[in-house]
């Protein structure tokens, strides 16, 4: 039986260690939903302080020049095309992921129209992430292509003559099943069709190399493993190969060649920066940058791969402590025991009760999050720059204690559910 | 002949003078530029501290339901809805004006493919904001319709059997001509088309009644005379009358009709929350409201009505000082004289030099902007919230002193042109 010294042994030898100073974490609590919000940067509310009273303040209109806001997009861009294997000048952080994917999306079903008109149908996963099957499905019925609708073990034998894109969330939201971006990718370019991936539940949690993939068009998000705050802008990801083919249709200034000459036609730019379209809000870009700066502090100590060893090892921990101490419980693992097709989360369901067990939870100060069903799922995520080996080891003591005490049947915690 | 005396005494006549306490404006700046970006609202500062340091991070992913972040775009269009003569419920505040115009252009044009197939032209302004017009170039050519760019004085006799949509910007952004909303939407509709109006320079600026003027889309942006802080949240709305007909193309779970059930498919939300699309930025949605607070604060001293009175007393004001302070430096008026025809900003052309002549007025503390052309035009706009008549003295004596020095013509000024 791993012990609770064991943990603490592990922490003590951890090197990415100190690396959870870089967060304002509350007191008592655990947090084990960064794959919802991170937590804040310390060095964030000074840095956003500094960009509402001087840039804006004091700056006023300069500050597109002066504070470079108008650079944003692309230089958080770069930052971020490091931790997911794209180059610089491949990357936007802008607009949200639904407005995202719209884009790459759009320019994906333009391509195929055009070099492959027969193949009219978009496939992705049954349980791909609802606003991904909801831009999806508007945009095939405007643009007149099925979305087809499969599970992942479907998706071989799916790919056919008439597949037009393979669109997928690399890690499952609910499940963090993750995907082999480079076989699935091959699969599908095998078949014919072009591949969109969103990351959101990857980039900066687990090991993504699009390049290597020769992935097609990728999109994530800023606010969960990237620690940008809540609502902070996405990003978006366009092979170079594909980049200047087409025009994306949210075709807003900010992706024109040149904007403040303000013509009245649009000349798109070249490369990614025409995935931008209008102003975005720099002050949650701001909060962005301060969240890509934790996850980069991880380079001196190994970088990503660093960060996805101890995930691993974080993840391992919590289904091995929770399969011991809270067995006869009625908790069953979602989560893949493969190490390759496991995100950063952990999820269990149950069959009754997993709302109200994770309210009990979240009143202990163990916080992950519920997603309902069916299965109901209790989802537990694990950011390896903050959460160490002792947090997992009471965050199991806790739901094990839940669990045996039935605490969780008491009529506060089976309230109305919330929103998120 | 006005004196700098005059002035003063109208300002200290001013019921609407104590409202300038709201913003902190640097010192030595008379502030011509609220209609690119309005300035720092005093209390934002402290508010968005708070939601970096305490709802972001001690309400951690609790602060959606906590700190009402999920409401914000409802409860912020329904503000926004006051200024602007809309109904509560029909305004969100979301993404950026360039995302928000595709939406809508997109619902109207989806109606008249319905309702009127025939009719496949949209009529705009040629020197409508290039935004506008570029993201009604790429829809336009992706539905199959021709986009016709007219003068203002053309749109009379261009509206015919033909068209689909009317979108024009209210006040134009380079000369602040504003149109008739009531009259050219009856016009549209008269000859059997919709209309998309562009608030950009009206929401907070002008007196807006799009409930009243029958009008049937529009959009608008946070960050001018909103004073939401730079790339702040912009706002949609849609009159009831078509709000549920169809459905957007950007898709997102914000929009459905229950997002946290997860279903795989998709079903709008009733009204305008269709006009949602993916997680928005809190921290710039935080900004926003404080700079709602402003424009509301007007309310005890007679709300929208005021400030337009003031902001054409201003105006007036700076086009009588300027004709008679910098007569003879080659200044020529762009912008309307009748009060119904003119927003809140006064431009001027000159042959030579306007770029340079802005600059100056800059590096004096006078900060306008510069609008490429031809005709290039010096802009200068003015916030009633903030501005005074003895503003407008100054800067006018500052622009005369640029002119009659020939101070504009020193290397530094005519720079490479800057990109705002």
């Amino acid at each position: 039986m791993t012990t609770l010294q064991e943990c603490r042994a592990r922490d003590a030898q951890d090197p990415l260690r100190s690396l959870r100073d870089q967060f304002a974490l509350p007191e008592g609590v655990i947090y084990l939903d960064g794959n919802s919000l991170g937590p804040l940067p310390k060095a964030a509310p000074e840095r956003i302080a500094r960009a509402v009273a001087e840039e804006w303040g004091q700056g006023l209109i300069r500050s597109w020049n002066t504070a470079g806001w108008y650079e944003l997009p692309r230089r958080l861009g770069d930052r971020i095309a490091a931790f997911i294997g794209a180059g610089a000048g491949e990357v936007v952080a802008t607009d949200s992921t639904s407005v995202n994917l719209f884009k790459v999306l759009s320019a994906a079903l333009t391509i195929m129209a055009a070099d492959a008109p027969s193949r009219r149908v978009v496939i992705s996963e049954r349980t791909n992430f609802p606003t991904d099957l909801y831009i999806a499905e508007a945009l095939c019925r405007e643009r007149g292509f099925a979305l087809r609708l499969v599970e992942a073990e479907e998706i071989p034998s799916a790919l056919n003559g008439d597949s037009a894109v393979l669109m997928l969330t690399h890690v499952n939201y609910r499940t963090g099943a993750m995907h082999d971006m480079a076989a699935v990718t091959a699969q599908a370019h095998a078949a014919g069709a072009l591949t969109v991936w969103d990351l959101a539940h990857s980039a900066g949690a687990v090991l993504v190399d699009l390049t290597a993939a020769n992935a097609d068009f990728a999109i994530g998000c800023g606010y969960k493993y990237l620690n940008g705050g809540p609502g902070a802008p996405a990003f978006a990801w366009v092979h170079p190969r594909h980049a200047d083919r087409f025009w994306q249709p949210l075709a807003g200034w900010w992706s024109h060649a040149a904007p403040f000459q303000f013509t009245s036609d649009y000349r798109p730019a070249a490369g990614i920066a025409r995935y931008l379209c209008g102003t975005q809000p720099i002050l949650s870009m701001t909060a962005l940058e301060c969240g890509l700066d934790t996850v980069a502090a991880a380079e001196p100590f190994g970088g990503m791969a660093a960060l996805r060893h101890k995930s691993l090892a974080l993840t391992d921990l919590f289904i091995l402590l929770a399969e011991e101490r809270c067995a006869g419980h009625g908790l069953a693992l979602v989560t893949p025991r493969e190490h390759h097709r496991r995100g950063s989360q952990v999820g269990f369901t149950r069959q009754e009760g997993a709302y109200a067990i994770m309210q009990a939870l979240i009143a202990r100060g163990v916080i992950g999050d519920f997603r309902a069903g069916p299965p109901d799922i209790l989802r537990f995520g694990f950011t390896p720059l903050y959460i160490g080996y002792e947090d997992v080891w009471h965050a199991v003591e806790h739901l094990a204690a839940v669990l045996a005490s039935e605490e969780w049947r008491r009529p506060e915690f089976s309230a109305a559910q919330a929103v998120t």
